[in-house]
């Protein structure tokens, strides 16, 4: 394909991200949880889009839209590329929906051309875990893990995602046929980078190589609450003092560790009144990194430094553990061969590490993944003013077909 | 009055501290705010101690109640003797009653012996600003601020202070007439001291200098939201970080200067979400030392410090300006009679300032003032576990017995 008929694809494609902005439960605003109404709107024009690409399309029981187009032969395995296309509330355009939307470009940019795999566009239902606090919803199914246990997790409303699936018109007892195929070639994720690195270094594209592990704690600084005029500094036990040295010392540490992402978001206190020294603040913390050592040992050195800090204030310290996620590596053999294509295709690009969980991750278990980031202008996402470069977009649909090419080649 | 009887004075002055803190709007719990249904049977108590000791009572139209015990003669001046009868919610049974029992217990013990003045004990009815978000309306009223503006300010449900005076039955357009004579000959204020201070010392008693003036500020740390696993630390602008580095530089600070109390006691960050960077946090700071060059050059300082911090991140800072509050001197030669007045009763005792706000600081501008502490166990306050020691009670009340009989021979 042409570098013209390239960009007319990559434009229309950024329009289509537009265009399924709309549907949402809200007005004025792009908010699409789990299988929610606007979802089946989606649904339609995603169904559109992908039967007039040359694609057969269906819907599995996770509410996973799902178009095949054939490979040369019947027995060829399966090459699945996807994204989701729920949002957060008051979400951009792009995060997810994009990597849906270029793979229709992909597929339709075949024009009809057979590959020695078939290549099933897959927009997963459900990434953002907004509605049960659970994420990945549909790329469990593709991946087999969707149990019984995360079908009965209830919403605020106490509806489990069993009744949203029955809501849909689908069918929960059934979401075990959504299960990829052993024989799975693998799986292609484009995505929004979320993040400013790429638009730092003036980088189109970037090159996952691992999504970071994860891991989340609470910790609870607990002091004495006392009158701020009548305790002198020397007498206090100050929690919120206390939480704020931690705070720094977070900061510091994860500064000097490369790659390492330590993030306190959320604070609170008890009284939390001007005149009232602070007896109890509880702060969450957020530490990634790709190699799961480095991560563990930069929480353990938080928690070891927390417990310091404490203990020279006559602080009482204590902790919860909500979520250790490991590292999950791309397979090497896929990326190389990604990368091929990106340095094949001409566009600048840098390896990177996604802080941020994706299908991929999900998927990884089941079959060799691979990534390709799109650079987020100014680094926003999760919002209203999140962007994408029509240029850039078109970038990734030829690094894609290229990619798509290698892969054949290597299978001819 | 002996020893033995001093103690059986004291011991029903706290029986009678908590008698009164029965007197609630909550069951199992004191709260009595500004002229509630409960301060009825304060007054009813109060009149009948009163009475017994020789007063004779009235309620001013601000809803004070007044107990006046006659001088040696009709022209003599007026000693008043008060602390408040309001509470804050779920408070403990000392704050402010204590200063009106010992008053009472006080006149009692004089047992119709006349003075060279006539005293006034005083139970104001409003210190603590719950109900209408400001303090000392009862203390307003005697130093004659208790003006049409404060009578029109509105609590929670939109009702005015006027309203609440007339749904007690009083006339708010008459509480000019509770503007103590101008003719006053002092004011003396026995109060717990609400903070660790005197118990850390093991001393009874404390005699207050100053009243710390005060100064509330809000500040804001403004950056930028962003993904907590998505955006490397050298590229966030984190509101939190940057506040917490403040308050931290706010404690050191406070911690060097002699008689400093700096609190940030109120903090606020969204989105507060733990996998978000905090894009903006709001803190208060409250400032309070009995030189008022001192405080103004500790906040100064302080927002400097901000500025510098948020420069330096990246983040802009805002700030407001709540309260300025001049630091309030006891009247010189009355706290050398009140000390004379301690030092002989022997009981152990310090000079301190009082970090909190009292009526003694309205009355102030309008006659002599002096105040006298007791011992906060644990410097517990504004909570049932606020206690005060009988012993405590009854050196307070010996002090006060012979600060009264020094000021009588000083007058003849």
């Amino acid at each position: 394909m042409g570098t013209a008929a390239t960009a007319t694809v990559a434009a229309e494609a950024v329009r289509r991200c537009h265009a399924l902005a709309a549907c949402s439960e809200e007005p004025g605003a792009t908010t699409r949880t789990f299988l929610s109404a606007p979802m089946r709107d989606v649904h339609a024009h995603v169904t559109q889009w992908m039967t007039a690409a040359g694609m057969t399309v269906a819907v599995d029981h996770a509410g996973n839209i799902r178009g095949l187009y054939p490979g040369a032969s019947p027995a060829a395995p399966r090459l699945f590329i996807g994204s989701h296309l729920d949002t957060v509330p008051h979400a951009g355009a792009f995060d997810g929906v994009l990597g849906v939307m270029l793979g229709i470009a992909l597929v339709g940019s075949l024009d009809g051309r057979r590959m020695p795999f078939a290549i099933e566009v897959v927009g997963f239902s459900e990434e953002e875990g907004v509605r049960f606090r659970t994420p990945f919803i549909g790329s469990r199914a593709l991946a087999g893990s969707l149990d019984d246990e995360l079908l009965s997790r209830r919403d605020a409303n106490g509806h489990t995602v069993a009744d949203a699936i029955r809501a849909f018109g689908l069918n929960p007892s059934r979401v075990g046929e959504a299960t990829a195929d052993p024989g799975a070639l693998a799986y292609l994720e484009l995505h929004i980078e979320q993040g400013p690195v790429l638009d730092r270094r003036s980088l189109p594209l970037g090159i996952v190589d691992a999504i970071a592990g994860q891991s989340r704690l609470t910790l609870t600084f607990s002091g004495a609450t006392n009158h701020a005029g009548t305790t002198p500094m020397a007498m206090r036990r100050d929690a919120l003092a206390g939480a704020a040295e931690w705070i720094t010392a977070v900061e510091s540490a994860a500064t000097a560790i490369e790659g390492l992402a330590a993030t306190v978001g959320h604070i609170e206190t008890t009284p939390n009144v001007g005149n009232m020294i602070v007896g109890r603040c509880d702060v969450s913390l957020d530490v990634r990194h790709r190699e799961d050592q480095v991560r563990v040992r930069a929480y353990d050195d938080l928690l070891r430094r927390a417990g310091e800090i404490a203990a020279r204030r006559g602080l009482v310290l204590a902790y919860q553990h909500h979520l250790d996620q490991r590292a999950t590596p791309m397979d090497a053999a896929l990326t190389t061969l990604l990368t091929r294509a990106v340095a094949s295709s001409g566009a600048p690009f840098a390896h990177l590490t996604s802080g941020a969980g994706h299908d991929a991750m999900i998927l990884a278990p089941r079959m060799p993944v691979a990534m390709l980031f799109v650079r987020s202008p100014g680094g926003i996402s999760h919002h209203p003013d999140e962007a994408v470069a029509e240029a850039d977009v078109a970038a990734a649909l030829n690094a894609g077909l290229r990619f798509v090419d290698l892969l054949a080649a290597e299978r001819r």
